[in-house]
Parts: C-alpha cells; sequence; structure tokens
C-alpha cells in the first residue's frame, strides 16, 4: 500500500469552512491513489479554551481529568473532518486514542507514544476507507485518556508515517514552510526548500514555531521524511530530511531568535567546587531550564561572577529561588529583561572555518554588543541587547547570503 | 455497600461556578456515608451547540460522528466535577462509556442501554473513589461511540441505578420538583410530594419537561424511586414512586398541556376499510409522531371526516405527505395551529367516576369549546382553542383543587 500521512494543524481546521477546505485536500491525495492517514489537531483556540476552564475551577486540577477534558478538540475535529468526507461520498470515520489503541507511557499531560496498534487501520485501509486520526492523544495502561505535550499532533502524525510505514508525512500548516529567519521581522526572509532533522530541530528549539521539536526529534530518529507546506496555498513547502540529501552553497541555513529572555548576573559568588550545581539544582527541581551559562574564571580562587538566561515567564520564581539560596554565598544579583538570544543554524558550519569569526565582525562592525555566546556543532548562539534585534538578524541574514534563493 | 446515584443535569452544571455547587451537594452525601455514583449532563447549551456545528458543515452528517462530537459534552462536564472533587481532597475520576463500558444497541443517537458493566466501579468504589459517569453515551459492538435520546442522561441515571442495585437515584435539576401544572402559567401550581411512574410518565409526555420520558419507564419497569429536586434549594422535592405507595385525597394529580400542536382535517375522505392505515402510513414511514385521532361515523358509508393533531414543527412535511398520498381521496384539508392539548392526570381517576363529566362542565361553563377528545386510564386530554389555553388550566386546577396543597 502506498501510504501517505496527512496532518492538520489548529489554524487549519480552525473554521468550519477551513475544515471543508481540509477535506478536498484529502480527496486530492485520494485521487493521486494513496492511501491516505489523516492527523489533526483540535480546531485553533479550543485547546487554550479547554485549559483556561480547568484552571478557573480549581488550583490544583489533576492532570489525568485533564487531559479527558482537552482530548475532546481533537475529538470533534476529527469526526467534524469524517462527517464532511461522508457528506462527499467518500467512507470515512474518526478514530480516537482509545480505539486504536494508540498506546503511551509517562506522565498525564506530558505522555510519549510508545506504540500504535495498526490491525485496524489496516483493515479500513485495505476496505478503501480513510481514517482520521485524533492527534495529541493516546490512552495509558489504565485505560485512561493522555494527551501528549502541547503541539503533540505533529509527534502522532510522524508516529503514525513510522508505524504505517508511509511513504511521507505532510505537515500542513499556516505558513508556506520554514523560512530563513522570521519573514514577519526580515522580509528578505526566504523559504529554505530542503533542511536537515538536525538544522530544523535547532530553529524549532530556538523559536521558529513551525513544528514541535520533540515530533522533528522522532522524525530524525525514524528517517521520515516531512513535507512542511500550507494548507491556504498550492506552492511547494519544506521539506525536512536527511543531512546527506542536502546540497546547498550556503553553510548557513537559517537565523533564529528569541524575544522573552531574562539574564540573571550574580557578582562577588564564593567560589568552590560544585557552586554552579549549588545554584541551579532548586531552579531544575522547579522545572526551570536555564539556556545559556557562562562562569568567569575566578581571580585569585576567591569569587566568580556566574551569568545565566532563562525564559522571562520564569524570572520571578528564579529570583526568589537564587535569593532564597542558602547553599550560595554572593554580593550581589543584577537582573536585564531586555536580552534576545540570535542563532546562525547550518549543518555546513563544522567544515566551514570563520563562521564564528563572520558572526562576530558583522555584529561588531554595526557596534553591536554581544554579552554571552553559546555553540554547538551547528549552531552559533549569542545574547544580545533586545534593542539590537532587528538590526542584528539583518546585518547576519545578509553576511550569510540568506537573502538570496537557497 | 449503600448505593446512590446522582443525577446532574445541564442548567446545574451551567458553569464552572454551579460545578463547584454540584461538588458540595455530592460531598454532602458522601459524608451521609453513602457509595456515591455521579452521572452529568453536558452543561447546558453545549449539545446544541456542538450540534449546531454537524448541521452548518453537512447537509448529511452522518449519525456515527454527530455521537463522537456530542459525547465531548459529557466528557467535560464530568472530568470537571470530578477534577474539582479531588481539588477539594477527594478521590475521584471520569468514567466515560467506553471506560465501564456502557454497552448500547440500536441506531447511532438514539441507542438504547443493554447492560452497564460493573466490575471496575464497584471496586472503585471500594477503594473509596467516586466515580462520576458520563450520562447520554455508551458504545456499541464495534467500539464506536453511541448517543442515547437527547435527554439521555436521565435513563442513564435510572439504569445506573437498576445495575449498581442503588437505593434511591436523585435527579437534581432546575426546577423544585414536579408541580401540578407549570408554574410559569399558574402561578397558584403546587409542587407534588408523590407522584406514581404512570402519573409521571403521562404528564412527563404530555410536555412537562422535568425528565425524559423514557427514563421514567425504566425506573417504573425496575421499580427504582425517584427523588427529583432543584440543585440550588435545600427544600424536598417529588418522588416518583410506586402507586401503591401513593396517598392522595386527591383523584387528580396534575395538569399538562402542549403549546405547539397542529390540527389537521380531511373532510370528505372517500371510506373504505383501512382508510385510516393509509393515511397514517407515510407519516410513519417519515417518523411523523400523529397524537390524537377522531374519525367522524361515516354517513351512508361512503364519506367520512377525519381530524387528527401532530407537532407543529412536523406540519409542513405531513401536509406535503398528505397531499400527495396517491392512495387517499378526500374533498379539503384543512389545518389549524391555534391548538392546544390540556390534559388532566391522575391514578385515582379509574376509580372516581364523574371526573370526565367535571372537566367538561368546568370549561363549558367558561364557554370553552372541546375540539378532540382523548382518554387513557390516568389521563385525558382535549384539545382546544391556544388563546384559552391559561383559562383552561386555571379552571382545572380549580375544579380538581389543585391549588390546595397535596
Amino acid at each position: 500500500m502506498k501510504i501517505i500521512v496527512l496532518k492538520f494543524g489548529g489554524t487549519s481546521v480552525g473554521s468550519l469552512e477551513k475544515i471543508v477546505k481540509v477535506t478536498k485536500i484529502i480527496i486530492s491525495y485520494i485521487k493521486k491513489k494513496y492511501k491516505v492517514i489523516v492527523v489533526s489537531s483540535a480546531m485553533s483556540g479550543v485547546t487554550n479554551e479547554l485549559l483556561s476552564k480547568t484552571k478557573k475551577i480549581a488550583q490544583n486540577f489533576p492532570n489525568d481529568e485533564k487531559d479527558v477534558i482537552l482530548s475532546t478538540g481533537e475529538q470533534i475535529s476529527c469526526a467534524l473532518i469524517a462527517g464532511k468526507l461522508c457528506d462527499f461520498g467518500y467512507k470515512s470515520r474518526s478514530w480516537l486514542g482509545w480505539q486504536l489503541p494508540i498506546l503511551t507511557s509517562g506522565n498525564h499531560s506530558s505522555s510519549r507514544i510508545v506504540k500504535i496498534q495498526k490491525t485496524k487501520i489496516l483493515n479500513y485501509l485495505k476496505k478503501d476507507g480513510i481514517p482520521i486520526i485524533a492527534g495529541y492523544q493516546g490512552i495509558n495502561n489504565d485505560f485512561r485518556i493522555t494527551t501528549l505535550e502541547r503541539g503533540g499532533s505533529d509527534t502522532s502524525a510522524i508516529l503514525c508515517a513510522k508505524f504505517f510505514d508511509a511513504e511521507k508525512c505532510i505537515i500542513f500548516t499556516d505558513v508556506k514552510g520554514v523560512y530563513t529567519t522570521d519573514p514577519n521581522l526580515i522580509k528578505n526572509a526566504k523559504k529554505i526548500e530542503k533542511i536537515s532533522y538536525e538544522e530544523m530541530l535547532e530553529m524549532a528549539s530556538l523559536g521558529a514555531k513551525v513544528m514541535q521539536p520533540v515530533s522533528i526529534q522522532e522524525a530524525r530518529l525514524n528517517r521520515i521524511e516531512i513535507d512542511v507546506r500550507s494548507t491556504f496555498s498550492k506552492m511547494s513547502g519544506t521539506l525536512i530530511t536527511k543531512k546527506k540529501d542536502i546540497l546547498s552553497k550556503n553553510t548557513i541555513r537559517g537565523i533564529s531568535f528569541t524575544k522573552n529572555d531574562a539574564k540573571l548576573t550574580l557578582i562577588g559568588v564564593k567560589d568552590k567546587p560544585g557552586i554552579a550545581a549549588l545554584i541551579f539544582k532548586p531552579l531544575y527541581e522547579n522545572s526551570i531550564n536555564v539556556d545559556m551559562v557562562v562562569q568567569n574564571v575566578s581571580a585569585g580562587g576567591r569569587e566568580t561572577d556566574l551569568t545565566f538566561t532563562i525564559k522571562l515567564e520564569d524570572l520571578k520564581k528564579t529570583r526568589k529561588l537564587v535569593e532564597n539560596n542558602r547553599y550560595i554565598k554572593f554580593r550581589k544579583l543584577i537582573v536585564n529583561r531586555n536580552v534576545s538570544k540570535v542563532s546562525i543554524v547550518g549543518v555546513g558550519m563544522v567544515t566551514t572555518p570563520g563562521v564564528t569569526f563572520r558572526m562576530f565582525r558583522a555584529l561588531a562592525k554595526k557596534k553591536i554588543n554581544i554579552e554571552v555566546i553559546s555553540t554547538s556543532e551547528i549552531k552559533i548562539s549569542v545574547l544580545i541587547n533586545k534593542k539590537n534585534l532587528k538590526k542584528s538578524v539583518e546585518i547576519l541574514h545578509q553576511e550569510f547570503k540568506l537573502n538570496n534563493s537557497l
């Protein structure tokens, strides 16, 4: 069977009119003789609306019941798609997590898909049915409804492609593909034709909101090609694929950035072995993600300064945890809310010398000060003053010739 | 185990504040050492809102997918109740139709409960859990979600009381109980302390909207006592119970009425054996319920007049079916939209002579013309001009001394 997985995001099924549009896309693939498996998100806004009910009614609303509530979003969108396909004369039905079943493990509200039972869907495909599978949900060993992380429908789709051995997975969304940087900020931003899993992972984690990072990681592990494209345009999208399939003259594939970071600097920390661990332990215990970290070389071995960045939303809590940390001593805590992280991403970086130098030189030319630096094999990130964000992205976009076609 | 079933209707769980109120009622029964099983409807308005989505997106939206969508209403309300009980420190969880399971047969959207699997709930009760069971839903043999008739959560509750051998079933609703007639029309209407299943069935079918008729029939067959009371008042409600448990000096227990009937009269129907069947066959085939029927004695055996009533909403369709009926001939069709049916109900009627006479005399005194009459063992219904509705109910309420306490 020539199986294809089509995944529709929240904005793609955001209204009844859009759902009708989605059914027509599905039918176009049926006409191309594909066996189509559809995975759908909830209609946009629905999950947040349901979530706010649970928050309003109880301070400690249990995650298991939250999952029962949130899973109804996909239940409704999938049934609407299936119902409309029937109305158009096709054989279709919704499949909920418990009906396959889609087996998950881990905690409620952040479960992971362990297995997708294939038999029922394969039989249904053989009988020319179009299964519409609810994304973002599954069941656990206790036959309770579970949900994945937010945005988990991407992962549901990738794993459907894996378990059903699909030729391809197409992610239909509200953007035309993955861009060299945010087109809302830089009007020269170009759509990328092909990007590697690794690059996409960095782009996704660093702030490009096209796909959920976990889903890209699953695609990478299972070697599943993803085609990201717009539900509302016939234009080709971006293919996320293996490194070796990418031929590009560009070392750098894209530039991503964050807008909601905060930088904390502890001045005059009494230095001793394990001091960083003592600082970060309470943050870890409170699920606060520390991103960039810099520790100055201790002068004379007695005192050091330590700088790290977190999400702005975690600032209040973090500040309290640092100030109330009895195991460390420091002279002063400096907080900076006006920082942004700009990152250049590209698998070619590791084999191309001078990328770091070119990045720093380009920024220096415009007198943009770099506060913190962090690097990996395929990306370099710098922390800068937020007011320089647009200028920085612009100059780097130009420096690495991303304005030209890819 | 001393089991009690508490059922909450749509208005009782109509807002988050009301759901909090509902959890407090549940806790009050836990404190009385009951093992409590809760059955909940969807939050008021939700089912209609979901239904309208299916109607808007497709002319022929399939019933199986409609059930997938409508069942989410109860899924959400039950999870909210359970989540709030957990927040209050109690052990509680939602149970969906497929999780027990609640087995149904028959068509989608009008399924009947065949069996409720008890094991999981009984184990949960033994561990002091408070199960919140989704009303109105179940699954069929194909593991697809089914729904009962509208208002089916009443039936879910009654059948939970049956299968779990509950001491009692309490229906919490937005009215204080069953009234002698609609308190919105007649301000003298009195709450009835006890009413028999049979009387309640007539009251329910005839227009008193307190409970769904099917559920009362199930309660009657299974001898389950129902206590109907308000979620928002501490006042005692109405007990629906066996005939023999009712002692009352009043022959007539209540007066119900309809507002949306239409009367059709076929003048000059060519009389022949089976003519009524030929007239009603196409109506039956189109699920149109014919209520009162009168056929005049045929004068000379050649022609007759036939009068019947239907719901106003069926009028357009009925008219077409009658006019296009090739198997009957008649001279003229007269339609009257301005009719109401007023019924007096009481199990004592059959042993009390003169009830019919008293009803007719009371109406005649006020010059109210009776257009059609129909009777059963425990009720007498008359069709009158709608403009006389209030006057008729008032005079009958007085005639049968329903203004006094019951």
